[in-house]
Protein backbone atom coordinates (compact mmCIF):
# COMPACT_ATOMS: atom_id res chain seq x y z
CA UNK A 1 0.00 0.00 0.00
CA UNK A 2 1.50 3.65 -0.82
CA UNK A 3 2.42 5.70 1.60
CA UNK A 4 -0.42 7.72 3.67
CA UNK A 5 -2.28 11.31 3.38
CA UNK A 6 -0.83 13.71 5.77
CA UNK A 7 -3.44 15.86 6.72
CA UNK A 8 -2.29 18.83 8.40
CA UNK A 9 -5.34 20.57 10.18
CA UNK A 10 -5.60 23.24 12.85
CA UNK A 11 -8.14 22.92 15.33
CA UNK A 12 -9.36 26.18 15.20
CA UNK A 13 -10.33 26.35 11.79
CA UNK A 14 -14.42 25.91 10.56
CA UNK A 15 -12.90 24.29 6.59
CA UNK A 16 -10.26 21.74 8.31
CA UNK A 17 -13.20 20.68 10.69
CA UNK A 18 -15.48 19.61 7.93
CA UNK A 19 -12.18 18.12 5.84
CA UNK A 20 -12.06 16.23 9.24
CA UNK A 21 -15.92 14.68 8.67
CA UNK A 22 -14.39 13.16 5.40
CA UNK A 23 -10.82 12.70 4.77
CA UNK A 24 -10.91 9.40 6.03
CA UNK A 25 -12.97 7.72 3.84
CA UNK A 26 -11.88 9.63 0.83
CA UNK A 27 -8.53 8.14 1.27
CA UNK A 28 -9.51 4.48 2.11
CA UNK A 29 -11.52 4.58 -1.22
CA UNK A 30 -8.47 5.60 -2.86
CA UNK A 31 -7.05 2.45 -0.63
CA UNK A 32 -4.66 5.12 1.64
CA UNK A 33 -4.20 5.70 5.16
CA UNK A 34 -4.17 9.20 6.55
CA UNK A 35 -1.68 10.52 8.91
CA UNK A 36 -3.56 13.44 11.39
CA UNK A 37 -1.08 16.32 12.13
CA UNK A 38 -2.43 19.41 13.92
CA UNK A 39 -0.25 22.12 13.04
CA UNK A 40 -0.43 25.72 14.62
CA UNK A 41 -2.03 27.80 11.35
CA UNK A 42 -0.99 31.32 13.31
CA UNK A 43 2.70 30.11 13.37
CA UNK A 44 2.49 28.85 9.66
CA UNK A 45 0.86 32.25 8.28
CA UNK A 46 3.54 33.78 10.53
CA UNK A 47 6.39 31.82 9.03
CA UNK A 48 5.07 32.78 5.39
CA UNK A 49 5.28 36.83 6.37
CA UNK A 50 0.78 36.80 5.79
CA UNK A 51 -0.52 39.07 8.92
CA UNK A 52 -3.85 38.31 9.86
CA UNK A 53 -4.72 42.24 9.24
CA UNK A 54 -3.75 41.67 5.71
CA UNK A 55 -7.23 39.91 5.11
CA UNK A 56 -9.57 42.62 4.27
CA UNK A 57 -12.85 42.44 6.46
CA UNK A 58 -14.90 41.03 3.80
CA UNK A 59 -12.68 38.41 3.18
CA UNK A 60 -13.17 37.26 6.96
CA UNK A 61 -16.42 37.40 7.25
CA UNK A 62 -17.16 35.55 4.01
CA UNK A 63 -15.09 33.07 5.03
CA UNK A 64 -17.21 32.41 8.07
CA UNK A 65 -20.01 32.05 6.10
CA UNK A 66 -19.13 29.91 3.31
CA UNK A 67 -18.19 27.27 6.44
CA UNK A 68 -21.47 27.49 7.80
CA UNK A 69 -22.81 27.15 3.94
CA UNK A 70 -20.54 24.34 3.11
CA UNK A 71 -21.51 22.41 6.38
CA UNK A 72 -25.08 22.84 5.36
CA UNK A 73 -24.54 21.81 2.11
CA UNK A 74 -22.50 18.48 3.58
CA UNK A 75 -25.43 18.21 6.17
CA UNK A 76 -22.70 18.44 9.12
CA UNK A 77 -23.55 20.49 12.03
CA UNK A 78 -21.90 23.84 12.54
CA UNK A 79 -21.77 26.96 14.83
CA UNK A 80 -19.06 29.12 14.74
CA UNK A 81 -17.44 30.09 18.45
CA UNK A 82 -18.44 33.30 19.66
CA UNK A 83 -15.07 34.45 19.79
CA UNK A 84 -12.56 34.10 16.70
CA UNK A 85 -9.78 33.26 16.42
CA UNK A 86 -10.03 30.32 18.56
CA UNK A 87 -6.91 29.57 20.92
CA UNK A 88 -6.62 25.82 19.68
CA UNK A 89 -3.28 25.09 21.74
CA UNK A 90 -4.40 23.23 24.58
CA UNK A 91 -6.17 20.49 21.99
CA UNK A 92 -3.25 21.03 19.86
CA UNK A 93 -1.00 19.74 22.88
CA UNK A 94 -3.44 17.11 23.73
CA UNK A 95 -3.06 14.91 20.09
CA UNK A 96 0.44 15.26 19.92
CA UNK A 97 0.56 13.55 23.70
CA UNK A 98 -2.14 11.00 22.45
CA UNK A 99 -0.47 10.78 19.92
CA UNK A 100 2.75 9.38 20.73
CA UNK A 101 0.64 6.46 22.37
CA UNK A 102 -1.70 5.41 20.73
CA UNK A 103 -2.37 7.30 16.79
CA UNK A 104 -5.77 6.17 16.42
CA UNK A 105 -6.91 7.34 19.78
CA UNK A 106 -5.44 10.57 18.70
CA UNK A 107 -7.83 10.76 15.90
CA UNK A 108 -10.27 10.08 18.10
CA UNK A 109 -9.75 12.55 19.92
CA UNK A 110 -9.65 15.06 17.24
CA UNK A 111 -12.58 14.29 15.84
CA UNK A 112 -14.61 14.33 19.51
CA UNK A 113 -12.27 17.63 20.29
CA UNK A 114 -12.74 20.26 17.45
CA UNK A 115 -16.82 20.00 17.23
CA UNK A 116 -16.35 21.89 21.14
CA UNK A 117 -15.66 24.89 19.33
CA UNK A 118 -17.16 24.21 15.97
CA UNK A 119 -20.28 23.21 16.81
CA UNK A 120 -21.11 23.80 20.55
CA UNK A 121 -19.77 26.83 19.93
CA UNK A 122 -17.35 27.01 23.33
CA UNK A 123 -14.03 27.60 23.09
CA UNK A 124 -11.19 24.96 23.54
CA UNK A 125 -8.72 27.10 24.98
CA UNK A 126 -9.12 24.93 28.32
CA UNK A 127 -7.89 21.49 29.41
CA UNK A 128 -11.56 20.97 30.98
CA UNK A 129 -13.54 21.53 28.38
CA UNK A 130 -11.26 19.54 26.18
CA UNK A 131 -11.39 16.18 29.10
CA UNK A 132 -15.26 16.75 28.61
CA UNK A 133 -14.87 16.16 25.59
CA UNK A 134 -12.55 13.02 25.21
CA UNK A 135 -13.89 11.39 28.31
CA UNK A 136 -16.31 8.85 26.26
CA UNK A 137 -13.15 7.91 24.38
CA UNK A 138 -11.55 6.21 27.86
CA UNK A 139 -8.97 9.58 28.24
CA UNK A 140 -8.84 10.33 31.96
CA UNK A 141 -9.35 14.47 32.57
CA UNK A 142 -5.36 14.45 34.06
CA UNK A 143 -4.29 12.88 30.41
CA UNK A 144 -5.67 16.29 28.73
CA UNK A 145 -4.12 18.07 32.04
CA UNK A 146 -0.46 16.54 31.63
CA UNK A 147 -0.45 17.47 28.42
CA UNK A 148 -0.36 20.79 28.64
CA UNK A 149 2.98 20.82 30.39
CA UNK A 150 4.09 17.91 27.89
CA UNK A 151 7.56 19.34 26.68
CA UNK A 152 7.37 16.42 24.15
CA UNK A 153 4.14 17.00 22.64
CA UNK A 154 4.77 20.91 22.35
CA UNK A 155 8.03 19.75 20.68
CA UNK A 156 5.88 17.41 17.97
CA UNK A 157 3.22 20.63 17.61
CA UNK A 158 6.05 22.49 16.91
CA UNK A 159 7.91 19.84 14.29
CA UNK A 160 4.61 19.43 12.61
CA UNK A 161 4.20 22.87 12.09
CA UNK A 162 7.58 23.31 10.99
CA UNK A 163 7.38 20.33 8.68
CA UNK A 164 4.42 21.82 6.56
CA UNK A 165 6.00 25.03 6.33
CA UNK A 166 8.87 22.86 5.01
CA UNK A 167 5.99 20.97 2.61
CA UNK A 168 5.05 24.24 1.28
CA UNK A 169 1.79 24.84 3.07
CA UNK A 170 0.58 27.92 3.65
CA UNK A 171 -3.45 27.42 4.76
CA UNK A 172 -5.48 24.42 6.54
CA UNK A 173 -6.41 21.97 5.92
CA UNK A 174 -3.79 21.08 3.96
CA UNK A 175 -3.47 17.58 2.08
CA UNK A 176 0.13 16.19 1.21
CA UNK A 177 -0.61 13.54 -1.15
CA UNK A 178 2.70 11.89 -2.83
CA UNK A 179 4.62 14.95 -3.07
CA UNK A 180 1.99 17.35 -3.85
CA UNK A 181 -0.14 19.93 -1.91
CA UNK A 182 -3.66 20.52 -1.79
CA UNK A 183 -5.12 23.03 -0.18
CA UNK A 184 -8.98 23.52 1.41
CA UNK A 185 -11.69 21.37 2.13
CA UNK A 186 -13.28 21.65 -1.00
CA UNK A 187 -10.38 20.03 -3.10
CA UNK A 188 -10.86 16.52 -1.44
CA UNK A 189 -12.57 15.55 -4.77
CA UNK A 190 -9.47 16.61 -6.41
CA UNK A 191 -6.96 14.20 -4.08
CA UNK A 192 -9.65 11.77 -5.25
CA UNK A 193 -8.88 12.26 -8.93
CA UNK A 194 -5.41 12.46 -8.33
CA UNK A 195 -5.15 9.32 -7.23
CA UNK A 196 -7.54 8.14 -9.40
CA UNK A 197 -5.43 8.32 -11.77
CA UNK A 198 -2.70 6.97 -10.22
CA UNK A 199 -4.02 3.58 -9.57
CA UNK A 200 -2.96 0.73 -11.84
CA UNK A 201 -5.95 -0.09 -14.11
CA UNK B 1 -38.27 33.97 -13.60
CA UNK B 2 -36.34 35.13 -10.57
CA UNK B 3 -33.18 37.79 -11.44
CA UNK B 4 -29.79 36.61 -13.19
CA UNK B 5 -26.91 35.60 -11.63
CA UNK B 6 -24.13 38.23 -11.51
CA UNK B 7 -20.66 36.70 -12.89
CA UNK B 8 -17.99 39.34 -11.95
CA UNK B 9 -14.67 37.74 -13.88
CA UNK B 10 -11.40 38.84 -14.78
CA UNK B 11 -10.12 38.37 -18.22
CA UNK B 12 -6.60 37.55 -16.76
CA UNK B 13 -7.83 34.85 -14.01
CA UNK B 14 -7.52 31.36 -15.04
CA UNK B 15 -10.09 30.73 -12.37
CA UNK B 16 -12.62 33.03 -14.48
CA UNK B 17 -11.95 31.13 -17.48
CA UNK B 18 -13.06 28.32 -15.64
CA UNK B 19 -16.11 29.49 -14.08
CA UNK B 20 -16.68 30.99 -17.54
CA UNK B 21 -17.01 27.79 -19.21
CA UNK B 22 -19.38 26.12 -16.86
CA UNK B 23 -21.83 29.35 -15.00
CA UNK B 24 -24.13 29.41 -18.18
CA UNK B 25 -25.21 26.13 -18.02
CA UNK B 26 -25.40 25.41 -14.25
CA UNK B 27 -27.37 29.02 -14.29
CA UNK B 28 -30.07 27.23 -17.02
CA UNK B 29 -30.57 24.21 -14.87
CA UNK B 30 -31.35 26.41 -11.78
CA UNK B 31 -33.75 28.69 -14.65
CA UNK B 32 -31.11 31.23 -13.95
CA UNK B 33 -29.67 33.41 -16.26
CA UNK B 34 -26.43 34.93 -15.64
CA UNK B 35 -24.97 38.95 -16.42
CA UNK B 36 -21.76 38.50 -17.44
CA UNK B 37 -19.63 41.57 -15.45
CA UNK B 38 -15.60 42.12 -16.56
CA UNK B 39 -14.16 44.05 -14.19
CA UNK B 40 -10.44 44.84 -13.03
CA UNK B 41 -9.44 42.70 -10.28
CA UNK B 42 -6.81 44.75 -9.35
CA UNK B 43 -8.90 47.24 -8.80
CA UNK B 44 -11.16 45.29 -6.72
CA UNK B 45 -7.90 44.01 -4.32
CA UNK B 46 -6.41 48.24 -4.24
CA UNK B 47 -9.63 48.94 -3.13
CA UNK B 48 -9.80 46.42 -0.31
CA UNK B 49 -6.56 47.19 0.89
CA UNK B 50 -5.01 43.86 -0.26
CA UNK B 51 -1.77 44.01 -1.77
CA UNK B 52 -0.34 42.09 -4.34
CA UNK B 53 2.92 41.64 -2.27
CA UNK B 54 0.89 40.23 0.72
CA UNK B 55 0.36 36.40 -1.10
CA UNK B 56 3.38 34.35 -0.22
CA UNK B 57 5.00 33.44 -2.98
CA UNK B 58 4.41 29.69 -2.06
CA UNK B 59 0.56 30.23 -2.41
CA UNK B 60 0.53 32.18 -5.85
CA UNK B 61 2.80 29.19 -7.46
CA UNK B 62 0.22 26.92 -5.30
CA UNK B 63 -2.73 28.53 -7.36
CA UNK B 64 -1.18 28.26 -10.67
CA UNK B 65 -0.78 24.83 -10.24
CA UNK B 66 -4.43 24.09 -8.75
CA UNK B 67 -5.90 26.20 -12.06
CA UNK B 68 -4.02 23.78 -13.99
CA UNK B 69 -5.43 20.67 -12.28
CA UNK B 70 -8.91 21.74 -12.02
CA UNK B 71 -9.13 22.73 -15.34
CA UNK B 72 -7.60 18.92 -16.26
CA UNK B 73 -10.12 17.69 -14.13
CA UNK B 74 -12.64 19.24 -15.95
CA UNK B 75 -11.01 18.59 -19.18
CA UNK B 76 -10.81 22.22 -20.11
CA UNK B 77 -7.23 23.38 -22.19
CA UNK B 78 -5.64 25.59 -20.52
CA UNK B 79 -1.88 26.41 -20.42
CA UNK B 80 -0.86 29.38 -18.33
CA UNK B 81 1.00 32.80 -19.97
CA UNK B 82 4.11 33.26 -19.78
CA UNK B 83 3.97 36.27 -17.55
CA UNK B 84 1.41 36.71 -14.56
CA UNK B 85 -0.76 38.95 -14.19
CA UNK B 86 -1.92 39.73 -17.66
CA UNK B 87 -3.29 43.22 -18.98
CA UNK B 88 -6.22 42.50 -19.43
CA UNK B 89 -7.84 46.19 -19.83
CA UNK B 90 -8.00 45.51 -23.62
CA UNK B 91 -10.20 43.36 -23.60
CA UNK B 92 -12.22 44.51 -20.46
CA UNK B 93 -12.70 47.39 -22.81
CA UNK B 94 -14.07 45.56 -25.30
CA UNK B 95 -16.16 43.56 -23.72
CA UNK B 96 -18.09 46.70 -22.50
CA UNK B 97 -18.08 48.50 -25.56
CA UNK B 98 -19.39 45.25 -27.04
CA UNK B 99 -22.08 44.83 -24.17
CA UNK B 100 -23.62 47.86 -25.08
CA UNK B 101 -25.20 46.74 -28.29
CA UNK B 102 -25.28 42.99 -27.93
CA UNK B 103 -25.07 41.57 -24.47
CA UNK B 104 -25.03 38.08 -25.85
CA UNK B 105 -22.27 39.07 -28.81
CA UNK B 106 -20.24 40.05 -25.38
CA UNK B 107 -20.34 37.22 -23.74
CA UNK B 108 -19.46 35.08 -26.88
CA UNK B 109 -16.56 37.86 -27.18
CA UNK B 110 -15.56 37.32 -23.58
CA UNK B 111 -15.73 33.36 -24.28
CA UNK B 112 -13.19 33.64 -27.11
CA UNK B 113 -10.80 36.31 -25.47
CA UNK B 114 -10.01 34.40 -22.45
CA UNK B 115 -8.50 31.00 -24.13
CA UNK B 116 -6.07 33.91 -25.95
CA UNK B 117 -4.52 34.25 -22.49
CA UNK B 118 -5.14 31.19 -20.97
CA UNK B 119 -5.34 28.40 -23.24
CA UNK B 120 -2.80 29.77 -26.06
CA UNK B 121 -0.28 31.47 -22.93
CA UNK B 122 -0.58 34.89 -25.05
CA UNK B 123 -1.08 38.16 -23.56
CA UNK B 124 -3.90 39.84 -24.24
CA UNK B 125 -3.37 43.37 -23.91
CA UNK B 126 -2.90 44.16 -27.31
CA UNK B 127 -6.50 45.26 -29.43
CA UNK B 128 -4.15 42.87 -32.46
CA UNK B 129 -4.61 40.06 -30.24
CA UNK B 130 -8.35 40.47 -29.30
CA UNK B 131 -9.33 41.71 -32.85
CA UNK B 132 -8.05 37.93 -33.84
CA UNK B 133 -10.16 35.86 -31.46
CA UNK B 134 -13.23 38.04 -31.80
CA UNK B 135 -13.11 37.26 -36.17
CA UNK B 136 -14.99 33.84 -35.89
CA UNK B 137 -17.95 35.87 -34.20
CA UNK B 138 -18.07 38.61 -36.56
CA UNK B 139 -16.68 41.35 -34.80
CA UNK B 140 -14.34 44.09 -37.07
CA UNK B 141 -11.12 44.53 -35.83
CA UNK B 142 -11.83 48.01 -36.06
CA UNK B 143 -14.43 48.23 -33.49
CA UNK B 144 -12.02 46.09 -31.03
CA UNK B 145 -9.47 48.87 -31.86
CA UNK B 146 -12.07 51.53 -31.13
CA UNK B 147 -12.64 50.14 -27.62
CA UNK B 148 -9.71 51.42 -26.61
CA UNK B 149 -10.45 54.82 -26.57
CA UNK B 150 -14.21 54.57 -25.80
CA UNK B 151 -14.98 56.56 -22.71
CA UNK B 152 -18.65 54.97 -21.81
CA UNK B 153 -17.11 51.62 -22.35
CA UNK B 154 -14.09 52.36 -20.02
CA UNK B 155 -17.01 54.17 -17.47
CA UNK B 156 -18.68 50.76 -17.91
CA UNK B 157 -15.54 48.60 -16.58
CA UNK B 158 -15.14 51.04 -14.01
CA UNK B 159 -19.05 50.99 -12.63
CA UNK B 160 -18.99 47.35 -12.74
CA UNK B 161 -15.80 47.19 -10.85
CA UNK B 162 -17.30 49.96 -8.43
CA UNK B 163 -20.13 47.73 -8.06
CA UNK B 164 -18.53 44.59 -7.18
CA UNK B 165 -17.22 46.38 -4.56
CA UNK B 166 -20.06 47.92 -3.14
CA UNK B 167 -21.43 44.13 -3.28
CA UNK B 168 -19.12 42.71 -0.88
CA UNK B 169 -16.48 40.68 -3.61
CA UNK B 170 -13.19 40.88 -2.85
CA UNK B 171 -11.75 37.96 -5.37
CA UNK B 172 -12.74 36.39 -8.84
CA UNK B 173 -14.83 34.54 -10.16
CA UNK B 174 -17.31 35.92 -7.57
CA UNK B 175 -21.28 35.26 -7.95
CA UNK B 176 -24.09 37.02 -6.62
CA UNK B 177 -27.13 34.81 -6.12
CA UNK B 178 -30.18 36.74 -4.85
CA UNK B 179 -27.52 39.29 -2.91
CA UNK B 180 -25.63 36.41 -1.40
CA UNK B 181 -21.92 36.35 -2.36
CA UNK B 182 -20.35 33.23 -3.91
CA UNK B 183 -16.58 33.18 -4.61
CA UNK B 184 -14.42 31.09 -6.70
CA UNK B 185 -15.20 28.26 -9.47
CA UNK B 186 -15.70 25.83 -7.27
CA UNK B 187 -18.43 27.45 -5.95
CA UNK B 188 -20.45 26.62 -8.86
CA UNK B 189 -21.89 23.66 -7.20
CA UNK B 190 -22.96 25.29 -3.92
CA UNK B 191 -24.66 27.78 -6.21
CA UNK B 192 -26.56 25.42 -7.69
CA UNK B 193 -27.66 23.59 -4.32
CA UNK B 194 -28.58 27.29 -3.04
CA UNK B 195 -30.75 27.57 -6.10
CA UNK B 196 -32.56 24.20 -6.04
CA UNK B 197 -33.81 25.52 -1.90
CA UNK B 198 -35.09 28.35 -2.89
CA UNK B 199 -37.24 26.13 -5.56
CA UNK B 200 -40.58 25.47 -5.27
CA UNK B 201 -41.57 21.92 -4.65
Amino acid sequence: MAGPIAFYFEFASPYAYLAAQRIDEAAARCGRGVDWRAISLAHVLKARGVSRDAMPREKLDYILRDALRAAEMAAVPMRLPESFPVDSKAARQAFWRLKARDPALAVRFARAAAPVAVVRGADIATAEQLAEAAAPLGVPAEEIAAAQADATARQAAIDATDRAVAEGVFGAPSFIVDGELFWGQDRIAMVEWRLSQARPA
